[in-house]
């Protein structure tokens, strides 16, 4: 039974991940090598998939911020803002894309509403279709109503899952044009926990 | 290009998640639901997947806490460790393991090396394969005598990919056993960011 | 020399504590007390002090949350929310008490600026003087001007320091009230890091 | 008699000040600006102050990074380990020392105890003294026979706070002997949050 509930899931996250725009991946790819710094920003599991694509940025050699850490500095004009949010209206990441734009850097909106306030506030969009946490209850009550199961991937999971897959292939494709070994990644990688 | 990727990941994903064994996920969802609280822990990327694991467990109502975190307080009797490490090496998890054993909690582990220290300081196992970053230089140097890509999943990512996919299925079945509904999930769902 | 210096930060440090108002300290620990439960916000480093005072509340056995940790959940009525800015204008804690009050959860400010956008939306104010990062550049125009040496305590540090000291005070106040011995908090204290 | 309490915290804060070692500081100083670049460790409130000092030290322009955060990259020689940890037993700054010890970075302790595993393994010491929590119960006992008070500052309060006056006035005499100015350090300071 869950190697069948593993399957249904895989398949949602193919049917999301097929509909992603190439074009909107190439931007994407263009905007984070073009950019003096990246910084990212999410709220809650969004920003959980966003710290793993920092990391990673890490240890492609790349300098890169998560906005709310620590060492993390000013933003300036220069810099890139990637801000992650299935609905496009969780504040966290709106203020900071709000702000980013003021201060004259670019910013990059990972959504699945091409509407919502922070695609529109954005330069650039890759939009991640999947269920939001937003239209979840909605959902929910169709499904009720029709006597279904309980939704497989919950609130925002599809849009998380998916994001997460997508940036990791991201992540191969800025591997391949640089040339970047494995080697020299481990070799970023923190090595003190 | 790009969707083929994607495909290529997919299914590395769905080849490791069929390995995994029934028996496990039924013994892990069993742990958590008989544990007093959850504890998870875990390093770098594979601390992000615990992350978001734990987010939802909260959402289903259930008592977890991140080893870390500001308001995680003493492990005891009766709770459960939650530790994910793709090579089952990694210091921070594999320290928390040892202590929780000597306090009496119950540890369980998520790692791809059942030989590992971690799963052999458990009391119970669930294996996912995928490459780890501690094979991962071996697997480049093979790769590259053997003229071959770039790993489309370099370092840990296949483990954690997986991992999280699973956990996504864990809380599904989960959802399903005890009835929750996603209407309940959302009303705990953070509000202030 | 070095003496000297930690002799004038003390000093400056008691001058801002006692220029704190008893009543507001028992208005503080009066609605920590009546709480449901505790939230908790700040950026930067007053989020750093807001944390560690965080900690202690969860050793008295306080049921307390950190916004913007994993696993925080939905404020509600009955709740209390405790936000820390300076200046009263940062926008992660001046969000998190908007959308509070809305909801209908009270809000407690600690903040150098009784007339700030914070504050004013507060249900109460803890006032805790100090130069706070937003008057950091007229102060350090004039010190230019009268050729005077570089602020012992740049940006916010008076306020935060100030604020982590009197946060320890409360502590101690909850302590001396409900009779909590050291044992039972070194028993919450957190035993896996 | 809040001010009280607040008076009696400062001048224990001040006892504990005047006994650390000028030559110590001087030592610290010159570490931190010899270093290639400087990672922070602590754990509990500990590491909140650990991250207190790391956010000054980014605003100074000092390249440094917190141990457990997204993008920490790897020690390496000719980096500096700052390890913050009261009783120096601690096993995830203990950990991280002799991790880094081993790839050949320098370490430097802040602890209470000189004799502490911590403070063994490091190559420059910073005596802070201050109750720690591994001596608190002991204390608590001999209190309570002699018909004490509870403790002003429990666990490792004393420690903490000093450390965090201690770190602020290192960083003032960085600012001194650098010539920085604040507007400089605001110009570095988060503007996303």
């Amino acid at each position: 039974m869950f190697i069948r509930v593993v399957s249904e899931i895989l398949e949602d996250l193919r049917q999301v991940l097929q509909q992603v725009d190439e074009k909107e991946i190439d931007n994407f790819v263009k905007a984070l090598l073009d950019a003096r710094r990246i910084f990212i920003v999410g709220a809650g599991r969004s920003g959980l998939v966003g710290r793993a694509f920092a990391m990673r940025l890490m240890h492609l050699g790349i300098e890169v911020y998560v906005v709310g850490e620590t060492i993390t500095p000013a933003i300036r004009e220069g810099d890139l803002l990637v801000a992650i949010s299935g609905s496009g209206r969780t504040s966290f990441p709106l203020v900071a894309a709000e702000t980013s734009k003021r201060l004259g850097a670019k910013v990059f909106a990972i959504t699945s509403d091409k509407n919502s306030p922070l695609a529109r506030c954005s330069d650039y969009v890759l939009l991640v279709k999947g269920r939001t946490k937003d239209n979840a209850v909605r959902d929910y009550i169709s499904r009720q109503l029709a006597g279904e199961h309980p939704p497989l991937t919950p609130l925002g999971t599809l849009f998380e899952l998916s994001t997460s897959i997508l940036l990791d292939a991201v992540i191969y494709k800025i591997i391949s044009m640089l040339g970047i070994s494995e080697k020299e990644m481990l070799e970023r990688h923190s090595n003190l926990e």
